[in-house]
């Protein structure tokens, strides 16, 4: 969720990203080793899709990282997110198969998929977006029984997975937290997993609506841009949980200041200077309630909210 | 919520409503007393709007009803409803002030609306569109503490009533009940009041998007139209349920029953007669899922999710 | 355009319908024979496709059928509408197909696609719907010249077709009549072919979102159900017009007039005593303003715009 | 409109403004006098509405602002925009005010607006926000002749204005220019004046939704960040043209380059230094696609869209 950050605080310079790669690549940018981090990475499709794997593995590593401990799966495919029904049909696919590499052994059943986020804020809309393509057949299996999903889609399965899937809102629509109704519901439905599929915020901006991270920590909604929201993971929840997420905005003031930290590193400066340039810019204030997406975010954010869905379909019932 | 009928029912002749007060006039049209029924009726506003009460006092008279017993309001306000924005108001207070009758002596500190139903279908949409427009308090209350809100609001406040509010969709979307979702979360955040907002359907054309039926006795979603699901009340939530109702469509057959049922009353016929022959129309299956709404629906019931929410604002916070 | 009837007429015991085969089966029904009037049908995907061709040869023929003298193609294919992806790309083939036979040996190359009706009325929104998803072109020949289609689309083309298209809206949001709108656009833009997209009332429910009439004598927005909208054609727009409708409402007056009509014939009645009997119905003067849809119109409408959409497409560009 | 710039063109290091007031401004910072430019202010309730008024009075003027002669009117109320109702009101009114006086002398008998931008892109979609909510009378006064508008608004009116509307989509949509469809409409329906509404670019932050320009020189859509659309006024429509626009996005490259200017300014660097570093940053690039918005831009532009609309009905009906 990309909510608002609370007036009043000062303007931070540290890096604001959700994604577990960026704070990665910050370190190798200024040359540090992280103890207690693994990084890995993989190329498909003729190098078109890159996929970055992350693990924190200790508390040394996770305070590096400023990320809890677990595993961070990336997956970027610049070329196939901006291509035809095609392209992105193979980015999801390949996301569907990370998903399953993510769930490992465990044998799926239940399944909640919940789409966080606010769907009249566009580039916030990515959950619940995912959400209106699912296929959704808790209801069914339960209504008509075990083999009738094997029937319907014509296809031997592994399990009759039953799906269901909420949109909970945001908490100035619902005042309450998202992680209060959906603990509530896994109490009462008590699912095998729960999927959070979130909007975050990268540094990047060549990888908003291009990029996909997967991971078994769960998710800390609004974290990326400022906010505390408690946390959606399996201490909470009680369940597995894995958290799907999409960088859809980059803020804008870490726009202003990676351009203004590149440009001062060409002049020469020190680490150290730079910091207390950067300290004193007035502009950033006046920019921190905005955020930086791409002109083309409403058409971006339908097709990577299909895109999602058709990963989580093909992850749970090969279609 | 008006989901579709199970196919391969037969078309049933019974009358289908979730109005109790079209269910008594049944009984007035045909002449027969209702025993363990009471109904009362007063007007506003220059005879304007027209409140019915009918309170189902014991098993005989639910059981001659087909509804549970419990308290039934009915505001009625035609020209109201219809008018300009000054009109409507109006009408939102006067629900408001019977939403405040029908919660009685109970104080009420905590309350969660549910706004059940398909944001995606015009006429069942009311549920979800009144959460859009509802003061939701809650995370304020919480976070800024006592007092908050009368600052904001400036008015002297009986209580600062915490208000949340979802919209649990409906189970094609999600694969559960709405009752599921809210259980879980009335379990989790401990209403003492869940006020229930639903569209209903009704047997009178006249009444669409000009009535509002409030009652103690909770929900059962897509009653009227012939499911059923199961009920959300006080034994199912396990604290105070309020159900508050817009009929927005009629059932298709139920508009050609009645016209023939008029039409043979006037020729003469009784009504065992008219049974047998309703029960023989073939027109009525072709229209079995088919629903009657106003040309203007998706006007009409923007402006009643509004109006509602002004209702419930009104009789919390004064406003 | 499905707007409303101006307030104050009287409830006419006529059939309304915008369908000409439905004109043309209600005198199969009386066993009246039609002068000027040829039938023609024939059936496609083993039956599952049914195409019906009524050509209006004389005056005779358009005071008979109260429609004007020209060609109606309709495509009825019921399983196909109400399938899957598959099913409805083979509907939308085959419209493209009639859509060509209409078009005859005319020659097209600048297309101007008009989408009727009111984008917020839900039955009404099938005009701008297909808008939404047809292959504009105009802009692009324009800027980069022929040959331009042929290597995006990897296709040999007959020609470079200029698609425009326009969605003018209803007179309620514009204040004019979409005729003026239309007419200055194609003063200003010169197309060959004017092509009219627009819902329709239909007379039977089973026709609802499962039809489609194609015609080249223009359209009268409005007319199946009462309003005298100017009529849409090649007099008042100075090119070849052809429209295109699909019945999404049925009256409600219609539906309960025709149970009526049948029930009344099995008791033996004669059509002049039906018509009396019709005429005192009480109930019928508060249907008046209301409309009969199926529950599922919502999603129904999206893929019916899609399809369209892609017949164009496919008469077009054969994709 | 917003459109997307064209690719391959190089990133340009020169302001990016659809504000008059924000070039004029820009002379002010470099103590540079500009001819032919007149520059006035005055305050309004208590100081919190300012309105600029810029006029280009000559060639030369014209050439250093780089946008045509004439008057330019900027209404500036950032704590009325932000506030509540009866602040966005007051805010309407005034802007009607402004508008009013643009109008001159001229007696207004026939309006069109025409709301220019794209629906689904939210930061553009103001201008058919903006029709949503006039008050289209054009199809009435022509319907129920003089005197209905003053009878159904119960107010004397210097002039029964007709009023009507029109969105006229974005090429992509349409595959024509706005300019096209509008010049097509005004030569069918022959209004006085046309008052144009479309979404501009700003410079500043702070200037987003809380700021309108008004001008007697037309626009041209897209001009602000780097389109060239054909220009819409009095000489390519025919008849008087006033456009208002509202800024609701900033370019990400003017927020980077302001930010770093600003900054090199404050270390003592010459403009024309400046000018040499800034050209050569990298970042720029990646960020050419993209616009900075404020968070809440969903809701602001929905608020703004009425707010404008209640301006128009103000300035021509009085209310």
């Amino acid at each position: 969720m990309l909510e608002k950050k609370q007036e009043g605080k000062a303007v931070s310079q540290e890096i604001r990203t959700d994604l577990a790669l960026e704070m990665r690549e910050r370190f190798t940018d200024d040359n540090v080793e992280v103890k207690g981090v693994i990084l890995d990475e993989e190329f498909r499709e003729d190098g078109k899709i890159r996929i970055s794997t992350v693990v924190i593995r200790d508390k040394q590593g996770a305070e590096a990282m400023r990320k809890p401990e677990g595993t961070y799966i990336t997956v970027e495919a610049a070329e196939l997110f901006a291509g035809g029904e095609t392209e992105q049909r193979q980015a999801g696919m390949e996301i569907g198969r990370q998903l399953k590499r993510l769930c490992g052994q465990k044998k799926i059943k239940k399944l909640l998929v919940a789409g966080l986020g606010n769907r009249e804020v566009t580039p916030d809309s990515l959950g619940p977006l995912v959400i209106d393509h699912l296929l959704i057949t808790r209801h069914l299996v339960r209504e008509y029984g075990e083999g009738f999903l094997q029937r319907q889609l014509q296809k031997e399965l592994d399990a009759e997975v039953e799906v269901s899937a909420v949109a909970p809102g945001v908490m100035a629509q619902t005042g309450m937290e998202a992680l209060e109704i959906l603990r509530g519901i896994v109490r009462e439905t008590k699912p095998d997993l729960v999927l959070v599929v979130d909007a975050l915020a990268a540094r990047s901006v060549e990888r908003l609506n291009r990029t996909v991270q997967l991971t078994d920590t769960g998710i800390c909604p609004g974290a990326g841009i400022g906010n505390n929201r408690q946390a959606i993971n399996r201490e909470s929840l009680g369940c597995t949980v894995i958290a799907l997420g999409v960088p859809t905005v980059v803020d804008a003031v870490t726009i202003v200041m990676d351009s203004m930290e590149t440009f001062l590193k060409t002049q020469g400066y020190t680490g150290r200077e730079i910091g207390i340039f950067l300290s004193g810019i007035e502009t950033l204030r006046s920019v921190d309630t905005m955020f930086v997406t791409p002109k083309s975010i409403d058409e971006e954010i339908r097709d990577m909210g299909r895109t999602i869905s058709e990963a989580v379909n093909y992850c749970f019932f090969g279609i």
